[in-house]
C-alpha cells in the first residue's frame, strides 16, 4: 500500500457507499419502471448486481429502501433547491424558481422522473423534505403580503399534487416545450399572483440549479 | 309465478348485476384499504361472499375490475356533476361547484374518498370520465374571457393533481372544515380568477348533488 491510498477502513467504507448506491440507484430504476408494486429483493440485487443477502446489510426491506431512496433523492435534490432560490428576494421568484427547478430536473432526468410520479404525490417523503420548504416558501410570500392562501398546507399538498401531474405530462408529452414555465404559471395563479404578472415571474431566466459538490455524488441516487 | 314478478329471464339479469355489484363494491372496498397493489382474486369474492370462480364470469383479472370500478364510479359522479351544475351561468362557479361536489363527496363516502386516493390522480380513469368534463368547463371559461389559461391539458392535470392531494388531506383531518371551499378557491385562483372574488364564488351556497335515480342505484359501485 501506497501513501496515496486511503486507509483500509475507509477504502472498505467506500465500497459499502457504493453498493448501497447501486441498490439505492437500482431501485429508482425499477420503480421509475414498474411502480412501487410487486418489485421484490432479488430484482434490485440483480439489477445492482449484487447477491441477494447483500441487500439486507444495507436494507431492512423493500419498504426500507423505497423510503431511504425517497428521502435521499428528493433532501439532496431540496438542499440544492435551497442553494439555488437563496439569491432571489421576491417570494413568487422563490416558489416560481423551485418548482420550474424540480420539473425540470424531473424531465431531464427521467429515471427520477418516472420514479418521482410513480411514488405519487402523497408519499411521507415528499412532504418530508420538500414539504417543509414549500411552507417555508408560501409563509414567507403570505406574511410579506405577497401571496393570497387561506390555508398553507393545503397550497402545498395541491402545489405536490399539481407538480406530480405536471412532470408525468411533461414526460409522456416530451413535444411539450416550456412544461416548467407553464406549471409554475399556474402555482402562482393558484397562490394569488394576477396571470399577466404570473407569466412575467414564470418567464424569468433560471439559474442552472446548483447540484452541488460533484466529487459527493458518487453515493447519491439522483445521480 | 304471480304476475307482480318479474320474468325469470329479468330476474336472472338483476341477479348478475347485483353480484357484479358486490364484486365492484368489495373491489372499491378493499383498494381504499390498502390500495391497488397485492390484491388478489380470492380476496375480493370472499370480501363479495361469492366463489372465487364466479369473478370469472364477470371480469378478466384484477386490473380488469379496477378499471371497471374505476370508471364505472367516476362516470357516474360525473353525469351527477353534469345535472347539478347545469342551471350555473358563470363558468367560475360551475369549475367551483363541480371540485366542491367531488371533494364533498369523497369526504362523505368515504370508501370511495379512499378508493379515489389510492387509485392516484393519473389513472386513466380519471382522465377519461372527468378528464373531458374539466376540460370542457376550462375550455369555456377561456372562451367567454372569464379563466387565464395558457394550457387547458395541464390545468386539468393540475386540477386532478390537487384534487387527489386535498381529498386525501381532507380524509387525514376530518377536524379541517370548508376543505371543499378552500380547495375551489385555490383551484379559481390557479385559472385566474382574483383572490377576493375566487373566496367569494368558492363560499356560494351549493345546490345537493343530484345523485339521479336511487332505484338505479342496486348496481353501481359508489352507493
Amino acid at each position: 500500500m501506497t501513501e496515496k491510498q486511503p486507509p483500509t477502513s475507509s477504502r472498505q467504507e467506500l465500497r459499502k457507499a457504493r453498493t448501497r448506491a447501486k441498490l439505492l440507484r437500482s431501485t429508482l430504476k425499477l420503480v421509475s419502471e414498474r411502480g412501487t408494486s410487486a418489485i421484490v429483493v432479488s430484482e434490485i440485487t440483480e439489477e445492482a448486481d449484487v447477491g441477494t443477502g447483500t441487500f439486507y446489510n444495507y436494507f431492512s426491506s423493500i419498504d426500507d429502501i423505497l423510503e431511504v431512496a425517497a428521502h435521499e433523492s428528493m433532501e439532496y435534490l431540496g438542499a440544492a433547491l435551497d442553494r439555488s432560490v437563496s439569491q432571489m428576494e421576491d417570494p413568487a421568484e422563490v416558489w416560481s424558481g423551485s418548482l420550474r427547478h424540480v420539473v425540470r430536473y424531473a424531465l431531464a432526468e427521467q429515471v427520477w422522473g418516472w420514479f418521482f410520479v410513480n411514488i405519487g404525490a402523497a408519499h411521507p417523503a415528499l412532504m418530508s423534505t420538500f414539504g417543509p420548504r414549500a411552507r417555508r416558501d408560501l409563509q414567507r410570500g403570505v406574511d410579506e403580503g405577497r401571496f393570497s392562501i387561506d390555508d398553507v398546507d393545503l397550497a402545498v399538498a395541491c402545489a405536490f399534487g399539481a407538480l406530480s401531474a405536471a412532470v408525468e405530462r411533461g414526460l409522456t408529452n416530451p413535444e411539450t416545450a416550456d412544461t416548467d414555465q407553464r406549471y409554475a404559471k399556474a402555482m402562482l395563479q393558484m397562490v394569488g399572483i394576477a396571470p399577466s404578472e404570473a407569466a412575467q415571474v414564470a418567464a424569468y431566466p433560471l439559474p442552472e440549479l446548483d447540484i452541488g459538490d460533484k466529487e459527493m455524488l458518487a453515493a447519491k441516487p439522483i445521480i
